[in-house]
């Protein structure tokens, strides 16, 4: 299944894509995606309805981000090797974990600002892994029991901020539109393999990160198993579990930011696309 | 004013309290100490109103975290110049700025659990900044326009996890019940200066911290300037500000960690107490 949230900013109603890919309103079967709607009862009992018996979504409504009500979201910093090694980077021993700012999460194709006097925001297409049951110590055996599924998160970071202004990545990771995150919730049956998902971002069409899941240092399940020992995971939560090479910090051999009036294209297999347009910040 | 919430855990209620340390409940006048209830038109209704005309709370409820809904739990590191000597660490040049898991935040007298396994847990008395209404690239004369109130927050920290574990310090401060907040937001007309609070912690009865406001690096006009930079401020989100020298991490020749069945008592002058026991981490 595929789950997502549609409607203007902040008044998002819940839904699914249908086998033809129109959206059918969920409104009347849940109050939001969010909570226990993640729990596998739940998502069992949407399973089992007929999507072609639900309201269809006329036009092209804005999609909001797949899940709210979030407690945690959770990155995962320096997560590919080949990623590590471009940002000359040591290769992590125990998972990088930062949070982004609640506030930073947003719709897969709404406009990403450019943050104030910033030269260095830049992009990180990663797959985000979504939490559908309360988890706490939980073993790598047992981790994907809770996962309600897959998104595409594009990680945005302003590099200067992140790595230049002293202390933790936070202050990086956590402006306004640094989280886009759908464009829907992948169930997890879906999703044979989460780790061999073929990645990409473009910029303005052209090939900047080309990569797979497959090279990921530390896995899925153990960064489950691993985040649930300091860090209680509630449903709702995400955790985006780092970018493979060809983020803009990594070009050879001068970093290439972003612009206002570029525009991102970000995509996972099975987990679709999202598209933002950087927009000059303003206020 | 001195605003919180009572009730068991997830049904807590508003309340303030009165001239003569009764709960008068809120209830009927707001839906929950959050969002729109901490700008200041909603602050100067209910500072209009009789306290004694509400209903008075029998009893002796528990006290809730005195905020909700918040979006940012926003942690600043080494932020008193005594403090940072003390842990060996230079003066920042920039705010520290880290994020503390929402799931952590708890109750200002809720047992704290010492995780699983953890040898290093310790103490941190903060004063909280509570702000009131979204607080984007504000300017240090502006700032605490955006501010409702203060509270007392204790930064509970597992230090192998924060600083022996790779990363941000964001894993050992998430832990749950590692926010205690409260007991009370008390409006920031009644805090004169602050940046002249006198501030302790006591374990066991034995005072460990003994500190002042006064020697903050970042002040909080600063803080609250600098962190709406990279991350926008929401009503109910919090600045928890540093804390004093005198953590466990900092006792000479030998660092001393907390043990279940210690308590920890933290105050800070015009913002009342916390009192919580550890207890053993127990699933």
């Amino acid at each position: 299944m595929k789950l997502l949230r549609y409607g203007p900013k902040g008044q998002e109603k819940p839904g699914l894509l249908d086998a033809s890919g129109a959206i059918r309103s969920l409104t009347g079967i849940l109050p939001d995606l969010a909570g226990d709607a993640l729990s596998p009862g739940v998502l069992a009992k949407i399973a089992a309805l007929d999507p072609m018996s639900l309201p269809k979504v006329e036009g092209n409504p804005r999609l909001g981000q797949c899940v709210t009500g979030l407690t945690n979201f959770v990155c995962i910093g320096l997560n590919y090797a080949d990623h590590a090694a471009e940002t000359g980077a040591a290769i992590p021993k125990e998972p990088i974990v930062f949070l982004k700012s609640l506030g930073a999460v947003c719709g897969p194709n709404d406009d990403v600002i450019i943050p104030r006097n910033s030269v260095k925001t830049d992009y990180e297409c990663e797959l985000a892994v979504i939490i559908g049951t309360t988890a706490r110590h939980v073993s790598e055996d047992d981790a994907l029991d809770y996962v309600a599924g897959y998104a595409i998160a594009n990680d945005v970071s302003e590099r200067e901020w992140q790595a230049e202004r002293g202390g933790a990545w936070d202050k990086g990771k956590g402006f306004d539109t640094f989280g886009p995150l759908g464009p829907w919730l992948v169930t997890k049956d879906e999703i044979e393999d989460p780790q061999n998902l073929a990645m990409y971002t473009d910029i303005d069409g052209k090939r900047m990160q080309n990569g797979s899941t497959k090279t990921m240092i530390f896995g899925v399940k153990t960064l489950i198993a691993y985040v649930s020992q300091c860090i209680t995971l509630h449903p709702g939560d995400v955790i985006s579990t780092g970018t493979p090479p060809g983020v803009g910090l990594g070009v050879k051999p001068t970093p290439v930011f972003l612009r206002a009036g570029q525009t991102m294209k970000l995509g996972i297999a099975g987990l679709g696309e999202q598209t933002q347009k950087l927009v000059p910040w303003a206020m």
